[in-house]
């Protein structure tokens, strides 16, 4: 019997009825009733004989949703719901014994931790993934020249193994934050009741230990009305999507003619409906696109919790959607990546064809006046002269005879030789001796590095 | 034949299929190519003939798409392919020339035109019915009492269908909105081709007559790069879904023991899976906790936007789920919005207990003093002396005698039993008597300025 | 006297205080200040003598405040106390008459949908700038080729002129929005009271009149806490810098070495501290940057608003900052646009070979087809074909002979010499016929299209 | 000299220039200046006696500063380049060598990252005092009772330290974040040069250990153009707002008349305009209405970093504006939390009458049940039924006899005194015996960690 005189409104069930998307935490609200069932017998709130009729019906409830043939019914409001109900059809009244010391709120929390922790280690295999690809490709073209570029202008000349270690550390720094989401998904709600805790003297430190919680959260007010841990689930996400995004914006403009730096694998691109000849780089594309469809999430549930009064309100059934939208996704994008960076063929010779550009190295130059003793400010002054010369004389600065350097300034001259050494691209490459920098002994470093901070990560997860 | 070797990796075809959502758009890609193929027709890029084959197949596809019957298949892309491929089947070689003069890219612009002007007119319908629901409930609840509210504190007594109607204008505004939405939904991207326009001398003027747009967009690079309608569209959705927050806000409110202003229907009420004697406001809570949902969509879109070259780029098929998404979560809400608003039980008593506090009456006090000439601060200033010397004492400002309002100024003193008569709530109701203010005759006004507003927009939409 | 003992915390006047940024509403103020004193006057609420001694007063503290010489003092909580204050210390008590049937509540709502509206119609000036730029440059340009991208892959030529109108159409929608939100701006709350409308027979509709609003707030309770103007407006501004961004985005890829479409004037670019050769589309790259930023301005309001219970609360406040620096950001944005598209030298030479990049004319071979009547889908795989083998081949369409055309089809073989025609990019061009497409004759009816719709807004605002 | 021939556009430099916001790095700007000058000295890459002369003109130009006397000037475009300016002027040219190895890029990145481990560490100790104060009034108001909610429902009864303790632990989460973001910013990017490293044989480990940074950035290209730890402080900052929003809401909720829980001190309370009676909680309104604008910042650079290409762009400069706005902000809403929970006097009767509303008590009821044997689905119908009955008859539930209970369910009235015992809030309260529960013992261990867990920090930072 229930305290309303009249039935729901179709559409407040349409509303409110969460079962369409929280059906898939089934795993998690399975473990958690069972860890919840053995603890109530060894606290001996309920006999071994329902925690045994329980298990075992909540096994045969498992087969049912594992195989897809679990019977939803019309009733069925959320996925927790479904579960009591086909627990207690199979499983007879003790089924309504396994509610005993807990609360939808607390349950609700408890799953969504699970889930948290769970997608944020699959998160975290699937960057261990593409960092590994990184790394692999980084080793192929160790000393495979690049222009790198500030403000998309050619400035200085890289590897290209040094350019995609820039992503690596990136992806590390994202499995980070995932490993920081789920160290905040670690405080087990369960236990927690409706808001003030329980009328039963429960062990939840045993609840703890069987979900793998390295802790139980001090506070059940608190228990039931925290999604933080989500927040930081969907905050890593966006972070982690924003530098797929601008991997993906680099592969779309690194496979346009203009650059043609790299040929994207067929198995990752697109034809046209109407131009026979394109080859679209889509999946590069959607990687670039995605980053703002989490940021939507990340913002849409710091919305949601916005001046919301304590403890549990309706609102946060808000949380889930967002959640496993940001899941697939991210773990789609990760697959994506790693497939188009393990097979994306790179142009050594447009690549280095765009090294070569002189202009690149007059920075060098000026740093070659500064160790002859002129302060670096007056040293870019004078190659800014030098520049604008050979360019209004459409000349190359390797042109210019030693009377023309003479005339720019008295310094130029006194380089001799040295200045037109620094102009060839493979001293300006190789004069970035500095850590982090792009040396080739400075980047095979690096890459030592970076084997082991790959796999540190394996170890620790 | 294609031009790429390796099949697509099925991550990239789980990354870039779209039929999985923009499967809804069908009825939209039949109407379109309906009017495209009898304008190839009258422009004789196709015969009458083959327009007849393709309209008669795209009747047999419709028949299937709304029956259900349908056969998706493994290869379909998109709808567009998938009505395409089928219609081919059906139709037979003649299906492959529905694509002349069209290409993916405007004909994609012109489905997804076609759905905004459709959802925008199904939210302003929504809008009219809640429109019309907190009209009658105004009407109903004319002269009830209750303390309007600043910083949530009881700042001046106002009639309960005053405060209704403030969320009326809130809605007709979002009617506009809605409007303008579709207005820069209503010109035709169809004709742009991939982006350049097309090699036939095709007549967008009729294809636009026919599917009812207004104009045909002028320029076909912008024609199928523009979505500026679907971030209209959202904007207008974010706003309304904002607006039906601080309306879900104060039903929450309202229904709490403290203020128990209202009741809301059972019908919308939902109970708890613990406490026995829970009513909660569920759908209300819902209807708050939607609006940074939509929020986060036009969020998304904007993102995607963003930095993104002209002219068509795979990103823009992240377009869709926000929209639909929006628009589903929208109509819902408005619906809600509506029953829970027929619905409500309010209580005429509690409300007027909570309008009678009698500090309410302070500003009619010092606008009386105005009135006899004391220059507004000043009186502010008395009045603001009275009530702590009063909050002080324990007593009503009505308690206070004569000689003792003499005391703070001999202007109060002056007021006679004109102050006694303004403490009284009826007085400062009916006192508000400028345009747009609480007393009856001007709220009166209002509801025919608000019954023209609503009957205004039917004929218009 | 106050009904407080304690004066304020430090913080809490750090926390409270607006004077820092509500300062700039002042002519605003000052002008509703006028219009207010008037309409008491006309309405005898206060006497002629009152009226002028205000208003010769506000002519004084407008005097001040336009010569940077109004003594703000450490008191002042916001722009409407000071100058209330000032006024009062200039003209006497008087000064105290003006708050006579007006609250803070509406006051402030009056001035920021004025400042709403002036800055509404700044923008469509800038826009009209930028577009007008545009025009003219699109004038000059008017057969300059270059690559149509999708995918930021080459797709179909286009001609400059018709590029940079896309631009055009963009902005002229943003005026439209712009004028949407100065509407939406026009209803007048002055008069509405602290919420409950005044108790003095005011005429709302002088007011309105002498501000220039179309319409008085018909409802006193939202006309105080309505702020969707603001909301207007800001989805604006983000809808313009999302265009700007795109335009932005065009031209640092654009002033690329590997683009080299064209190159920004100095008087808008950088040079590097380090790099003396570096020129750095600085101005560009901010114009990309900027849409974020007005984003996260609409979405903080959208978010203030949210669950914000009627009427007036404290939380207002917070529009206001976000409004200011969108406007102040936007309209630079304008500008800045308006100097770059103005003084960018492109390079026919550039976009021509590039345009000239044979598979593009892919397309029309496939057109050719279906006007010899093979149905485009088939046309479609025929062409792929042929591009895969020239591929492999390593030789242009061009460069292939009729007998090998005739082998991958003998269609193909039939097309004789307009096979050849086809793949000279003038054809592919000038092909494009439709309404809105890239052939000179339909550009330069854009053209005209174009000067039309820039007219027409200056005539309408 | 230059490389350009144009001055730059006056817009261009008000878009341009970064020192009316950048110049707060300062104290920065000079600390990394100095162990730069060190190490170059140490490296023998300028003399110990260039190093001094720079040390000493460094020491000059920071009392500038710091007295506010620097000059800027016009062309002064950042602080970076102010600073090296007027060092240059003040030490002669051998200021110009100060910028040997190294790059506004590196350069600008260093000083972010300073700033924002100072302001994360700011944050903390913000959270630790506000932390401190909520552990303060817990203990005062140990035992103290009020409802807690779900749905704004009254629930269960709890007691205010519980509640209050609630926000004490998400604000530990807080802090946490920060210390994340802290970490995140604790790679000195400094030698990375402007992209590639530097052509000197620097020492990246001596400066880091004088700035206090950890670790070194082990990639150039990745150091100049991450910004990653500003989302993370920003992201925390948001989070960190959001709990205060929550905290803010129900300040004000509680100050409402209908509730009547606490009052706030005048201190950090406003009066109106116009109502003279009016005690406004504006400090907590504010608290409410930060949240949007913190997240409108995150967003913000989100969106500025979405598909931006490596390594240094210009839209990078967005990250400072936004930076130090959440920072002002969110240190202000922390002292105003801290100054509002300090000050705040809570009502003990009001929250006592909330408490004891009788139908709080049906879920003891319920579980009375339970522990008689009944499984709890059946005993919540049974109480469902026994509350709707009550609420029909208008009689509380402790009205009932044990004849009327009997005829609910035999089980009722097997209950006896035990049911009537039941409906006492106090042992409603002290029935929550689980760890984090709200009976006393429970509340004490939670001081008790509490207490703990603010230490730990303390000493941690």
């Amino acid at each position: 019997m229930s305290r309303f005189r009249e039935p729901q409104h179709p559409d407040f069930q349409r509303l409110n009825v969460s079962l369409g998307f929280d059906r898939r935490l089934w795993p998690f609200d399975i473990a958690q009733s069972r860890a919840h069932a053995r603890m109530l017998a060894a606290r001996e709130i309920i006999t071994a004989a329902d925690r045994d009729a329980l298990l075992h019906g909540l096994d045969a409830v498992e087969a049912e949703l594992a195989a897809g043939s679990f019977p939803f019914g019309e009733g069925d409001e959320d996925i927790h719901m479904a579960i009591e109900r086909r627990l207690t059809e199979l499983a007879g009244p003790v089924g309504g014994r396994l509610h005993t010391a807990r609360s939808r709120n607390d349950q609700v929390a408890t799953d969504v931790a699970l889930y948290t922790r769970d997608r944020a280690r699959l998160a975290r295999e699937g960057l261990g993934e593409l960092m590994a690809a990184l790394l692999a490709r980084a080793e192929e073209h160790l000393d495979w020249q690049l222009p790198g570029y500030t403000h998309l202008q050619r400035a200085q000349p890289v590897y290209l193994s040094h350019h995609l270690l820039a992503y690596f550390w990136m992806l590390a720094r994202d499995r980070e934050r995932f490993a920081f989401a789920a160290r905040q998904a670690g405080r087990l709600p369960l236990g927690a009741g409706a808001l003030a805790g329980v009328s039963f003297a429960t062990d939840r430190d045993m609840v703890a230990a069987e979900l793998d919680f390295p802790e139980v959260a001090p506070n059940s007010i608190d228990a039931v009305s925290n999604r933080d841990f989500v927040l930081d689930y969907l905050s890593a996400a966006a972070t982690c999507a924003t530098h797929l995004s601008r991997l993906g914006a680099e592969l779309v403009l690194w496979s346009s003619e203009e650059f043609g730096f790299c040929e994207l694998p067929d198995a990752w691109s697109a034809g046209s409906s109407i131009m026979p000849q394109k080859k679209n780089p889509d999946a590069a594309e959607l990687l670039r696109a995605k980053a703002p469809r989490l940021l939507g999430r990340l913002t849409a549930l710091h919305g949601v919790l916005h001046a919301l009064p304590l403890t549990y309100n309706k609102d946060l059934q808000e949380d889930k959607e967002g959640l496993f939208d940001a899941a697939d996704t991210l773990e789609l994008e990760l697959r994506a990546a790693t497939g188009m960076i393990a097979g994306a063929r790179f142009s050594r010779e447009r690549m280095r064809a765009a090294a070569g550009d002189e202009l690149i190295g007059a920075t060098d130059i000026a740093d070659l006046l500064v160790a002859h003793g002129m302060p670096f400010r007056e040293a870019h002054g004078v190659v800014a002269g030098l520049v604008r010369a050979s360019l209004d004389q459409g000349r190359s600065l390797s042109q210019l005879t030693p009377a023309e350097l003479g005339q720019h300034s008295p310094a130029l001259a006194e380089l001799g030789e040295s200045y037109y050494a620094a102009l060839r691209p493979e001293s300006w490459l190789e004069s970035k001796v500095s850590v982090g920098g792009t040396a080739l002994a400075r980047v095979r470093e690096q890459l030592q590095l970076a084997r082991h901070a790959l796999d540190a990560d394996v170890t620790d997860s």
